[in-house]
């Protein structure tokens, strides 16, 4: 795999602050589960991918559910008795409630108050809150702001629409040697949240777009999917490919300088659990591994009991796990390009590591086989950390077997898995090994 | 399962007084593996539990075994050269070795100490000591009040017989939707020791009476029979139907003080081994967990390779770890109301959890079904603590795959069971569950 | 078995010293993996065992591998411009390179240095190299001999031949009941250094002196081999055979002082380990497990993938683990006739527990057989520790159910393995048991 050592630290410099970037252009945009933010968000993105998109019908039956009717938004204001917008849609979209109804009436402070959402104990930021099935009018503002209005009239107004329409979301599918995919899934229906969910968005399309360029062992499926509805709709359109995704992950949160937090497919010990913290485990940092359970973001979907399939989460500051969480103060100051590039090179070793997770067998399984005289003492000679090279050409004889992976081989022998890529990579050149099919 | 939350601490207020009444009249009972005092002893516990008696002819072969000869004892002493009963089978029932041959004759001191056991470390309590199958006399006593005894001649006198009779025990069946059976049971055969065992004989027969009053899933088998030779028996004479015993208890030692013991069936991961340690570990209080070994109480024999029963055995201070095991110490002293409530509950608890435990199947696995416009957010906003009813929901649904039963989730989620069982039945309600067959 | 106590310490006294004496006669011998210098090795083992030798022509195919020339040496030395033996292979056979080529010439200093190994961080030792399969020649001297050496023209001569010739190993076959095999391997091609592995040969040797004296349940098989080229040219002639090889130990550096050492098999939980592993925590000592790894002594060979024979070392101070390791040294004081009798006694003890790990039966597995009438609690009686071996006579009828082992059995109870093996045989003779097959 010659992209495994393509993406060093210099590869990767300067790709955080062109995330960031991304990030600002599109944090202005008010995405929710359908509509024109959904929209305009993934056309900016098909400027760095070339991102399929797909439309599906409002009232389209997915599993248990059925696609909603589209909401778009083109104002929301609150105005006092004077006739000033003291709640504006315009300056931040979380003020309105996502999926709020159209309203527009005079209302006393007391009905205001009841359809208006703050937090007390941040009383300077704007919570997020969302409405999608049971529907409803409603404001989010700072606690500070609502507490300050005076008694009167006043008038509100949700200039929107809920209508039959679309769900729309994006895919790319990068083609590998094998038609086994790894899924990378990211919810693209937050409105102005940074960490929660631009950061995997950027993330997200960053990494398509890396692979795109090279040639790689799995095929690699992009998904930019509205939370929960939109997994389930993939899914439900997809039951049957769904079966080829040998592993995947719930991409999100990935922005802020929180330790990464793992947390494990439903199966506990699958693949990607163990790459994800083989690469975690060597990568200097804290980080913090969960078991899996069934909250949290896309995950839900994808292991739910009748899929099962192997798909972690792998985050920094996630799900209720920070202050900002879900307000107004999860915004453009809150993550920093630094950090998008640290967590860009932790999935792209993860990458590294699934590409390189070869079954080989000893086709010399009777005693060792005589290395000197097929040179491999000279490569020994050659490389850079002799030792560990010649136990990794020991240590690849002796466990290829078809029962262990490189994986496997690196953990029992605590080399690296990159050192035990090249011995087996040398050996397989020497006629020493040949490639075995993954176990089922 | 309406029972489950039938028996909270206001319910049984009271009944650790009543079992502490029924000690109080059993004491002064001469119990034995068979004979009068065994018989006296199911005929008052009748008046409780609607006992099925159960008698055996002696010389039946029971397995390797053949059931002994009817011991029946009227009178025993040894009266001093001056004709004073210095140790008297009317004051305590100890004074006489279990199965002890008749005999009346004159000895001297020396022949008296020859058949007579005391405990020096501790020179005012009686040991309890048996001869069930080698044809002897003795007699047991006050170290302090043998050692005094002067010189001269004795009379000893055992007015007892051993001759064919029974070995009687009693039998309750509670029925249950199941044919499956949970079993308890517990030693009859020791004269006035209070712990081991009235506090067993007590408790086995007020779970009887508890149970008798519910509809219950599993059926229930309460055994009150002599040790050793009794378990024998049954299982003998059932050696068929053992085999629809899924969960089991022996009974014993559940009235003193001291932390709650819990040794494992020989199977170490039976349900019952988990459902005890279950409740043990939400209880509170200090609690110690043994692996199985072969020695102890009638869990040798529902534990012999043979049959490997999932029997487990439940007590407080047990087999000799007090310093007042089978001695006269072992008196109403000894134990408390209080205490033996207290085992009542535990052992209600894990009726409770084994009745809860259920196997569902989740009919919607494909991804999560649509829980709002069933109604469950209303339940959860009604449940009093909606936090972790709400997760109990996705838990059950995420879990149900027929692979794990509610103690299984109850677990990994680390919510209480009895919330996982009331998501369970909500869900079951609504038709997203449906109960499977627990897995062989 | 009674060979199981046959061996106690006082049996062992002196068998240190007749291992050490053994050792002083072969230290001057200049063993190779070929020549002269095994043969007399061997000869002298004959006294003690009756070894059967095996010769193997040179360029025998063997695996992967070809059986190389044979090496002979009659002299080798460094005279200075003066004509003084500088460097002398009389004085120490390690002075020259093992399967150095045939050389005589002038050469200058630095030629000379490029040709010779020295120990800079030990410059009083001489260090032990070979050349087997890259032809070459060369020296080995202390630091400060080579370092003091003035400029000029030295006369190098190795008087040496390599030439088609044999490959010579020694092999002893002592057959027990069964024909499945126990394996103790120790290598023979290590000249003048004492505890690897002179301490191994004299190891190996007194094992199957005293084995061969008895009646054993296994076969055992003891081979003086070669290191790698010996035990594949074993395992390449004996393909099939090692398929009988149940259990097997590298026997190497168990003369010195440091604590036991243990290597597993590859297998990682074969009985082998598990044996070592019993004795070593009931040996009293500090002792190291360690898992296997693809490096060492033949291990490397017997656990290859195609073999995973149950193959461990079990060593003191081993491979690269002491700094007088293949170094001068490694000699006569390193080691001490106390150490090699405690090593001895250990590997009896590893065999004991090989021989004594029965599988048996309970014929009577439904309750527990009635032990008084068969005359066991006489047994207990006299036993000197009567608790200990009361509860084996339970936990061996308790857990013969084909799936423990006597082995299992000690571990389960923590009763003493001998105890154990003691209730089994009682139990056995009363018709109670019956040895059952191990499991495949």
């Amino acid at each position: 795999m010659s992209m495994t050592n393509r993406w060093d630290a210099t590869a990767l410099a300067g790709l955080g602050e062109e995330m960031y970037r991304w990030i600002e252009r599109l944090y202005p945009l008010c995405r929710s589960i359908t509509g024109a933010g959904v929209e305009d968000t993934l056309a900016v993105l098909r400027e760095q991918v070339p991102l399929h998109i797909e439309r599906v019908p409002s009232g389209t039956k997915v599993f248990d559910w059925k696609v909603p009717r589209e909401w778009n938004i083109r104002d929301a204001y609150v105005k006092d008795p004077t006739g000033r917008r003291v709640i504006d849609f315009h300056a931040n979209n979380l003020h309105v409630v996502s999926y709020s109804r159209p309203v527009h009436k005079q209302v006393s402070l007391a009905e205001l108050k009841a359809h208006t959402f703050t937090i007390p104990e941040q009383p300077d930021w704007i919570p997020y809150r969302t409405s999608y099935y049971a529907e409803n009018w409603g404001f989010c503002a700072a606690h500070n702001v609502v507490n300050a209005l005076p008694d009167g009239m006043y008038e509100v107004c949700v200039d929107a629409s809920l209508q039959d329409g679309h769900l729309a979301y994006g895919e790319y599918l990068h083609h590998g040697y094998s038609e086994e995919e790894v899924l990378f899934s990211t919810h693209t229906c937050h409105p102005s949240l940074c960490n929660d969910n631009l950061s995997g968005i950027a993330l997200n399309a960053m990494l398509a777009s890396l692979i795109s360029q090279v040639q790689t062992r799995y095929s690699y499926r992009f998904l930019f999917i509205p939370g929960t509805i939109g997994s389930i709709t993939w899914l439900s359109r997809n039951q049957q490919r769904a079966q080829s995704i040998k592993h995947g992950l719930v991409v999100t949160c990935v922005g802020d300088g929180g330790p990464f937090r793992y947390k494990r497919s439903r199966r506990g010990d699958a693949e990607i659990d163990r790459a994800v913290e083989y690469v975690l485990r060597h990568t200097g940092g804290a980080y913090q591994i969960s078991d899996f359970s069934p909250y949290g973001y896309d995950e839900r979907q994808y292991c739910s009991p009748g899929f099962n399939l192997a798909v972690g989460s792998l985050t920094r500051s996630s799900h209720r796990q920070y202050p900002q969480y879900h307000t107004s103060a999860d915004d453009l100051g809150f993550i920093g390009p630094n950090w998008l590039e640290e967590s860009l090179s932790v999935y792209l070793k993860v990458i590294s590591v699934l590409e390189t997770n070869q079954f080989y067998v000893n086709k010399f399984p009777f005693c060792e086989p005589q290395l000197g005289r097929r040179g491999l003492y000279d490569d020994v000679g050659a490389h850079p950390d002799p030792n560990a090279f010649r136990m990794a050409l020991l240590w690849v004889l002796n466990q290829s077997d078809g029962e262990h992976a490189l994986l496997d081989i690196a953990e029992k022998s605590q080399i690296p898995i990159d050192t035990v890529a090249e011995a087996a990579s040398a050996l397989h050149h020497s006629g020493l090994l040949e490639m075995a099919a993954a176990r089922p």
